[in-house]
């Protein structure tokens, strides 16, 4: 079995392909991936522009006289605007463009009106309240970089700048394939007590669905060997990455792990020293992956996490969304083999920061998908730690 | 002006409507926010289960004898399970049932199989890689409470329990209004350079929709007091909440501010000693609730995420998702106002702890949105704070 740390290196190594983009809707961008620079086209703005509501002046004007003549008003949006000269003012409110000749606002709250005229109370400085051409960004910035998840700000700046259809990354399709004759489908009725209700699929949707992937649900397959191949060629029609979840183990009706070699994919690695999950197998036929992971609902969770993720990440040109943080262990931890440990806690921020516990946290299985509830993380332990004292400083997986 | 803390707390003691709740399937649920307690309904596993692949035994026989018979085989999902006694072992599968009578599972591992006989060759402790009945949770036990977002384990838990469709709160509505002659939709050609093509409509929609709400886009509408009412009766009348851009300063085509309470709104405040965006306006009329933001992009994206998202957060039943956090400054920060300033920030964890510094964040006007983009915070300042050295522990709202 190969370390934690070398099956990470396998998989930030692997080649990828192209990256496929498409052209979508401004609307439906939120949270995509973006395939294309975005640069400005214009300075932005485009003309010096009033940042508060006031009279648009010479400043030159503040020093020289006593006061100045409103020659009318100008209203954001206005299409002509006449011009400031010495002795002059023009009203001029948020967002309007500043009047030719004019280069300083004085607001509304530094004069005072006596009739078609203003004086000035409070003098400011040359240039106040006016946005210079290009304050927020210059022609040929590049505002967004490729590989950028779009949030927001994105959003707001792609509309500001009338971009309609965006460059994104395509959505990596990922096949799910449950495996296991105990396997029952949600909304089937048990027949008998042997059988156990699916779960780990729709905790792989969930994932791969707020990853920025394409869910494929491929269904459950018994321990069926022509079956199981059937579905998994199946699914590699349309898919990008297969992960499935069970028979990799060692008892007679793992299946999974023979088969992957016999479709043509090349193992990358099978087995990997960590607790849970040991058995997961990666594999990879073209420019295509298969990522096999255990059946039990915490294993093939957590090893979703450590293989799939990061690929699903890299095919989308994006960094690894699991990366380790720091954080301080509130209370001593034992040890329980001497593999890379991958213990569900909570995480908690306070006092600046990370704190790891393990309250309501239960010990037993791999089976436990409820420790995963709530604020969890995942507290890594490296093959060579022993049992950790609170106040020791771990790695978490921050989910 | 009131302050920034007694505006805060007035947002968290408004009352709000009772949440409403709706059922969907699961197959939407993911980033919902649960409105009813998940409840187990039976113990889980229900049965004894084996955790590994090995053979069934009576632990007592560990002892007692050389050898036990190999009596079948017990695959997962199995119907029927012949009962294990003394001298005798069935081949038992991880996800089985244990068979009636046994009590440990040895794994394959640790024996050596001799014909139709297995020989132990290292013993394990009583009950081992037997998944006891309720390891993972009892009947009755509360699983998910209340007012949690739905994410990857909550949806692969409600899928084990069969839940197929799930009480979740109603995404509230959310009408956003931008005003202001100036502004020129996303698509529109410019006729003249006194407009601006708008943004805040769509960093708004993409907030509202990441924070679980469902925005209704009611347009621009120009600075007209008729026309700007018309806009916000229709808003009324399917919104539980509508956020306007422009029309809260001091200016003479500054409508919004007179029109929201000429609706029959009370105004709960009207400026904020805040920078950016002192004009805003918090109403409320009945059940529904009026964000009046200022017009320029980072002024209105501030004071949304400071008083709009609180007031959608409170109305699903959930917490601020917005929570400052503790950072350190990394470089010394010049203050310019005698207000609370938020000012755009990148926040970066290493070393166990956030950091702020403001690298390639432009000082100007507060219509510069290019500053919220990649990972930026708001860094807080104090009515009361002065210039910040580096080093100094500030509060940081993660965006």
């Amino acid at each position: 079995m190969i370390s934690y740390e070398t099956s990470q290196n396998m998989i930030s190594l692997l080649s990828m392909g192209n990256i496929r983009s498409e052209r979508i809707f401004l609307s439906s961008a939120l949270g995509r991936v973006l395939a294309e620079d975005i640069v400005a086209d214009e300075d932005y703005p485009t003309h010096p522009t009033s940042a508060m509501d006031g009279y648009a002046i010479l400043h030159s004007d503040l020093e020289a006289l006593d006061s100045l003549e409103i020659q009318g008003d100008n209203p954001a949006g206005a299409e002509k605007i006449a011009d400031v000269t010495s002795g002059i003012c023009i009203k001029t409110f948020t967002g309007s463009l500043m009047p030719g000749g004019s280069d300083t606002l004085i607001p509304i709250e530094n004069v005072r009106v006596d009739g078609d005229r203003i004086i000035i109370t409070k003098p400011v400085p040359y240039g106040f309240a006016t946005r210079p051409v290009g304050e927020s960004y210059r022609c040929s910035e590049v505002l967004i970089s490729k590989g950028t998840k779009l949030g927001f700000a994105e959003i707001g700046v792609l509309a500001g700048i009338n971009r309609v259809m965006i460059r994104v990354v395509q959505r990596p399709r990922v096949g799910i394939i449950a495996t296991g004759s105990e396997i029952l489908d949600i909304g089937e009725s048990a027949s008998h007590a042997g059988q156990i209700r699916s779960s780990n699929s729709y905790t792989l949707q969930a994932l791969v669905d707020s990853l920025g992937g394409e869910s494929v649900q491929m269904g459950i397959v018994g321990d069926n060997k022509s079956a199981i191949m059937e579905r998994f060629e199946e699914a590699m029609h349309s898919c990008d990455i297969i992960v499935s979840t069970g028979g990799v183990s060692v008892g007679d009706y793992d299946f999974v792990k023979h088969i992957v070699p016999a479709l043509g994919a090349e193992v990358i690695f099978k087995g990997v020293n960590i607790k849970p999950g040991q058995h997961v197998m990666v594999a990879q036929r073209r420019e295509k992956f298969i990522v096999s992971l255990p059946g039990f609902a915490y294993s093939s969770t957590v090893t979703f996490i450590l293989y799939a993720a990061p690929l699903l990440a890299r095919m989308m040109g994006r960094e690894n969304p699991y990366e380790p943080i720091e954080a301080t262990l509130k209370v001593p931890f034992s040890k329980r083999s001497n593999k890379s440990e991958f213990t569900a806690c909570n995480l908690c921020f306070e006092d600046g920061r990370y704190w790891v516990d393990f309250e309501g946290k239960k010990t037993g299985s791999s089976a436990i998908l409820t420790n995963l509830l709530g604020n969890a993380g995942l507290m890594i332990c490296g093959e060579e730690d022993g049992d950790l004292e609170a106040g020791t400083l771990v790695r978490v997986i921050k989910l």
